[in-house]
C-alpha cells in the first residue's frame, strides 16, 4: 500500500480521527500500513517470506535479582532504544518488546529483496550497539550487559490473531526456531541458521559452525555463529 | 483516575482525535487510564502491589511443527479469547500476548483489595475454558492442547519503559519469577507460590506442594498446584 498517508501534523487529523496513527513498531510507518493485508487481502493472516530476529538479555532473571528495579528499567530502556535503532535502519519492525526481548520482522510490511542481509546486519549492528552496556548492581560494582540474538528465514504467517482480543504478529515454525537459536546463544554472539548462513556467507567467511539440539524442534539444528 | 470517559460513539470523537482509545488490554478502560499514572505521579514508572498471571500453551514449538499453520493460528486465536475473558472478568488486563503465551496483571490499573484471589480464579477459569480445546494435526487427528499457568504476588515496577520505543508493561522479580514458574507447570495445572497460597488455602485446601528449582532464581522455590 504505497499510499502516503500524513502521520504528523494538521494534516494527520482526520487520519487520526479515522484511527490511523504513526506505527510504533517502525515511526517511517502508519497503522494501516502495518495491517495492510487487511485491506487488500481481505485475510486475516497472510504467509510471506521473511527474516525473523530475537534479541534478549543473557541472565536477566538472575540480573534482576542482584540489581535495583530501577537500574533494570533503565538498563531495558537502553536495550529496546539500541534495538530499535537497528532494526529499524534496515527497514524491519520491531513487533514486539518481551521484558528483557524483542522480536524483529524484516521484509514486512516493508518489502526488501535483500531482507535476509538486512536481518544479519542489523543483528551485528544491534550487538554493536549494546557492547557498551553495563548495568549497577546491588553491590555498587557495573557488571557488563550481554545480549544473545537468533536470526532464522522462511515463510512466516503475520497477521491479527485472536477475535475478542487481537494481536498483531506473525507465528509459524521459522518464529518458533528463531526464538530457540536465540536462547542458545552466547552474549555476543549473532547465532543463524544454515538458510540465513548461504546468504551471507561472502561477508562472514570462516563462520564458527555449531550443531543445536532445541527444545521442541525434533531435528538437530545446523546454525552459525555471527560476530561483528 | 475515576473521570468518565466516553470510548465508544459520537462522544468519544474529540477523546479520539487527542489519541485516546478503548485499551486492547481491557475493553472496559480507556488508553489514558491505562497509564494514568502519568499524568498523575509525573513519574514514568511506579512501583506497586500487584499480582502477575503468565500462562502458555505447553509443548507448543513441537505441536507447530505437526499442525498446518491455519489449525494453529485458530487454535492461539482460541487460546488468546478464552484467556482474555477469564482475565478481564476478575478486572485484571492483558499486557502482553506473546506467541502461545499470555501476561496478565491484576490490581492495575483497576484496584481490587482481593487481587491475588481474582487472579487464582481467573487462572481456575482460564484452565476450565481451555480444557476443550484441540487442535488438529498433519495426520488428521484432534489432539487435546495443554496449557500452564503461574501466578505470584509482590511489589512490580509499572510502567512505560524506553525512549524511542516505549512498552507499557510490569517487570521485576515478581514477573520473572511467575514466568518461570508457569514454565515448570504442568498441563491442567495453576502453579502458585506460597505467598498466593497462603491468601486462597482456604479455598483450596490440601493443594499438592511442590519444591522448584528455576533457571536464574538462586534459592529453591515453593510452590502450590492447584486445580479447578
Amino acid at each position: 500500500m504505497h499510499v502516503p498517508i500524513p502521520i504528523r501534523g494538521v494534516l494527520a487529523l482526520p487520519f487520526k480521527l479515522a484511527g490511523v496513527r504513526i506505527s510504533r513498531m517502525n515511526p517511517n510507518l502508519c497503522t494501516l500500513c502495518e495491517t495492510k493485508f487487511r485491506s487488500v487481502k481481505k485475510a486475516q493472516q497472510v504467509t510471506v517470506p521473511a527474516t525473523v530476529l530475537f534479541a534478549d538479555v543473557r541472565g536477566y532473571t538472575s540480573l534482576s535479582e542482584e540489581a535495583n528495579a530501577s537500574d533494570v528499567t533503565t538498563m531495558l530502556g537502553e536495550f529496546y532504544d539500541h534495538c530499535s535503532a537497528a532494526v529499524w535502519e534496515r527497514d524491519g519492525i520491531v513487533n514486539k518488546l518481551i521484558g528483557d526481548a524483542i522480536f524483529a520482522i524484516f521484509n514486512f510490511p516493508i518489502r526488501r529483496s535483500d531482507h535476509v542481509q538486512q536481518a544479519v546486519l542489523s543483528g551485528i549492528e544491534l550487538q554493536r550497539r549494546c557492547r557498551a552496556m553495563k548495568t549497577a548492581m546491588a553491590g555498587g560494582a557495573d557488571v557488563p550487559v550481554g545480549v544473545g540474538v537468533g536470526v532464522h528465514t522462511g515463510d512466516v504467517t503475520i497477521g491479527e490473531i485472536g477475535t475478542t482480543i487481537k494481536d498483531f504478529t506473525a507465528i509459524g515454525e521459522v518464529v518458533n526456531l528463531a526464538a530457540r537459536l536465540q536462547g542458545a546463544s552466547l552474549p555476543g554472539e549473532v547465532v543463524v541458521t544454515e538458510g540465513v548462513y548461504r546468504q551471507v556467507a561472502r561477508d562472514f567467511p570462516g563462520a564458527e559452525r555449531r550443531e543445536c539440539t532445541l527444545k521442541g524442534i525434533a531435528r538437530p539444528v545446523t546454525a552459525y555463529v555471527l560476530r561483528g
